[in-house]
């Protein structure tokens, strides 16, 4: 009987796979899979394949949208399908280079002076891959610019945001990152932080830089190219490339650049991953093995969630970078057949050990709804590490304790998969990118969804857009009869007759408890039992 | 047509609750249960109350490990079953305030002057809780102290860590938060912060606090009243408060008074909230009724995931704080009738309407495997917001997004709890983590399970410690025959032989693998095909 159980070395023999080009290691031996399902799923393999060699090629692979997919082209534009094409991937790159030496050099400055910090405006796509870059390569006090993210339309966040920047604008550049140009929170983030400039006599639009697409559609594009206060540059989006794949485009690049990090490894390792991923020989290309893995372990539909456990602090954005890319992509109700599928896998984590003090109590011993997907990372640090015990670093207890999870995890029949990279760099990083996004294209191919839309976002935003109209309408009653007071009951009933933005009385009691918690409204609630009987009424605006 | 779908008005008023005492309010209409489901569920809900009664009264809740469950005693000293217990209570909250005091008025100072940072180390309930206060209520440059963390084992993390407190040190005090004493990961951050300390020139003991059970069998204990080099000051922790349950002792509550926040508040929160969640009739229990939601939502077998979605920024550690409460507490094999049943609840999630822009595609239109707990902030900030458009403000925006999605999932059949929270200050904060514990707690007797060990979590570190020493007798045979090439397979049958530390050769050649990384071990690896042969030796320690 072994300390630590393991699956045995001949199951270890077959299912370790070494990628020594990417420094990449993947490990599917704690899969409860049968020995020749691999070789069973060539077949479907073949037909997954070639639906990823039209869509490199430039095929509309996402056919709702009639859009071309062509995030592979971000790191090789030799690729893409079009000359106009490879040539503004290149010319982007190279833009992006120029101007962050520009602003390095002190050639460009703020109006307090040269610039040292980097304030990114966007939310999902916009947001995660520059947050999962500079979170994962960046060096502290040794960046060229400090990071900053906005993410959000809280008004609070923004404040908190804003408050460390606030003697600092002057030397901030802010990048409003929004493909369509038209996302509601980074507008709204942006009208913030451009008050905040304002009020402090500074001019926003000397500060302020855009990543959108070059189509006067995007609000945001033609925002930046007012010719009254044009923005200090405008970096191009491209159709073809969606939001969540977009971190190998300027949206990813331009940040980083910016914080002084090595783009051209973090493409090289997307490229280099490509590569070794569009081999057809499934036992030869990781992400095939890995979709395969997805695909037995939740029998092909998402009965597992994924926990992602990256065993490096740097990595702990990951899980929520896979959540966007894994989710969006996947959790789809029809295939592409148009028949109601209910895909997806849910995805979670944090990273290791430091997980294994809050949940993997519930992995070990409680419901076996998930696997675990293990990123190792070899080298533990750059310098030398003290001894914490005779001969034993803080290094081999962290590598410790993820093989003595799995293995903890695979005694109780728990299934993982374990990612290895020798270190954590710009290139490994680029390789771990690359090899998500062709997990998810082959995944999605294998079980015929379109992985490139969001059919389901859409709902939300217009139900959320009906809620602003609602609103204005209250207001607009409320104050109508200053002093007098409404249940929610009655003021719904008022709607219904004198406006077309009609919300029930739920909606309107919701909508009114907001108003009323906000001073500046001017609306006023008078409790009552039961709540919902409660009355509103406006006084004045505070 | 609404443009807005609601489950209607009267399913409102009935599954709407106020609780004015707190600012909270819970709302379940947008759960999928038959109206009489809450009185059906009466009955069993007697004997959970009962439950929960003796376990206030000091009753051993937890009976695997003979304990008391005190953590509703640590803001009510009074309830304490032992006068000495309530002693013990009050005597650590003063001490945490005159010490905090102390430290505010420049009484007592670091090696280099007042100080200004406070790192605490710890891990799992000794680091979620005090990141989750520090998060919610800090305020930025306004905070007496900055506060940082070290939640890991991971040598590069450590350097992170530190690397902004690299020129502070003699200004900042060290918190080193272990129940047991004898966490190897806070015990090595730990050892790595004392010799940064060493490195400058510095006296470790002289910044360093701990926060420990009384006992020489803490190690910490132990090292933090050494009579050469004793250490500011040492806190306490009782066996009858559980780590996940101790941020209202002086484990949350010391880091929250060094950085200046309103402790009496968070406490008072925490009492006010635990009075209304005593009460034994369901319907005027906010806890009672988010037990029998979760029960029903997920057939009191966790059958879906809880998506924890707050939106406030503030609170985007919320998630992570829930993921360890709920789930370590849920996730058991056995029930307390020794029966198998594999209960537990998946929790994540991190902040609306961020992860709008991530996941909701699939919530909505993928796998039905979830209910959300979304967590609404009334009051949306201190001061006055601008207009993103006429009449609306981004505060507005964030709450219809959060209408919105709600809306939006109901009409697909998705499930959802909402909290209400008037504003978000040190009060309300306290009534949320009193809210979530005895919901817990209520649930866990609902179906029968001791939510108060966590027995599963042994196994990996018995397995990781297993590991260590494996990791030691491969580098003795290494370092026995310096230049001689092994396989892992060759190392381990020496093993076999030599040594008792066995391991099979999976686990010898992952630990190679980690060793030939990291160049400080002097172990190098020739690579062969298969990679699983290749030759791993001892040259010399660079």
């Amino acid at each position: 009987m072994k300390a630590v159980p393991s699956s045995g070395w001949a199951r270890f023999e077959t299912d370790y796979h070494e990628f020594p080009e990417c420094d990449l290691a993947l490990d599917l031996s704690r899969l409860s899979w049968e020995p020749g399902y691999v070789a069973q799923m060539a077949k479907p393999m073949e037909r997954v394949f070639a639906h990823m060699k039209a869509l490199e090629g430039g095929a509309i692979a996402n056919p709702d949208e009639k859009r071309q997919v062509g995030h592979y082209w971000l790191r090789d534009a030799a690729l893409a399908p079009d000359p106009t094409q490879a040539q503004a991937v290149r010319d982007a790159i190279a833009q992006v280079k120029a101007f962050a030496h520009e602003v390095h050099s002190g050639a460009l400055k703020g109006q307090s002076g040269e610039f040292r910090n980097v304030l990114v405006v966007g939310i999902g796509g916009s947001a995660l891959g520059p947050q999962l870059v500079a979170n994962a390569l960046g060096d502290g006090r040794r960046d060229r610019l400090r990071p900053a993210f906005l993410d959000n339309t809280d008004p609070d966040g923004i404040d908190r945001a804003l408050q460390p920047l606030r003697e600092a604008l002057g030397r901030t550049l802010v990048l409003v990152i929004s493909k369509s140009g038209g996302t509601p929170e980074t507008r709204n983030g942006m009208l913030e932080v451009a008050a905040a400039y304002r009020s402090q006599g500074l001019e926003f639009a000397r500060h302020a830089v855009a990543v959108t697409q070059f189509s006067d559609q995007s609000s945001l594009y033609r925002l930046a190219n007012d010719s009254k206060a044009p923005w200090l540059r405008c970096f191009p989006m491209w159709d073809w490339v969606g939001g969540r794949t977009s971190v190998t485009s300027a949206v990813g690049l331009l940040p980083a650049a910016l914080q002084g990090l090595d783009i051209d490894g973090l493409l090289a390792g997307a490229r280099q991953c490509d590569v070794l991923t569009r081999r057809d020989l499934v036992t030869a290309n990781p992400a095939a093995l890995m979709a395969l893995a997805w695909h037995h372990t939740g029998g092909g539909r998402g009965a597992k969630d994924m926990v992602v456990l990256p065993y490096k602090d740097r990595l702990d954005t990951m899980a929520r970078y896979l959540q966007q890319l894994i989710m969006e992509s996947l959790g789809k109700e029809l295939d592409l057949d148009q028949r109601v599928v209910n895909q997806g896998i849910a995805v979670y984590g944090n990273k290791g050990s430091t997980d294994q003090h809050a949940y993997v109590q519930q992995l070990r011993e409680g419901l076996n709804n998930f696997f675990v997907t293990f990123i190792e990372v070899l080298r533990d640090r750059e310098g030398a590490s003290i001894e914490v015990e005779p001969g034993i670093t803080a290094g081999d207890f962290l590598n410790g304790f993820l093989l003595g999870t799995r293995a903890a995890l695979h005694e109780k029949g728990r299934e993982s998969v374990t990612l290895t990279l020798g270190r954590l760099d710009a290139f490994t990083l680029g390789t771990l990118i690359a090899l998500f996004e062709r997990t998810v294209g082959l995944y999605a191919a294998l079980v015929n969804i379109n992985a490139y839309h969001q059919p389901g976002v859409e709902a939300g935003k217009k139900a959320a857009s009906a809620i602003l109209g609602v609103k204005s309408a209250v207001l607009g009653v409320l104050k109508a009869s200053p002093g007098k007071g409404f249940t929610a009951e009655a003021l719904s009933a008022e709607l219904e007759t004198k406006s077309r933005a009609a919300g029930d009385a739920e909606v309107v009691f919701k909508i009114c408890q907001h108003l009323a918690a906000n001073p500046q409204t001017g609306v006023q609630r008078t409790h009552a039992t039961p709540p919902t009987r409660s009355l509103f009424s406006y006084q004045h605006a505070s």
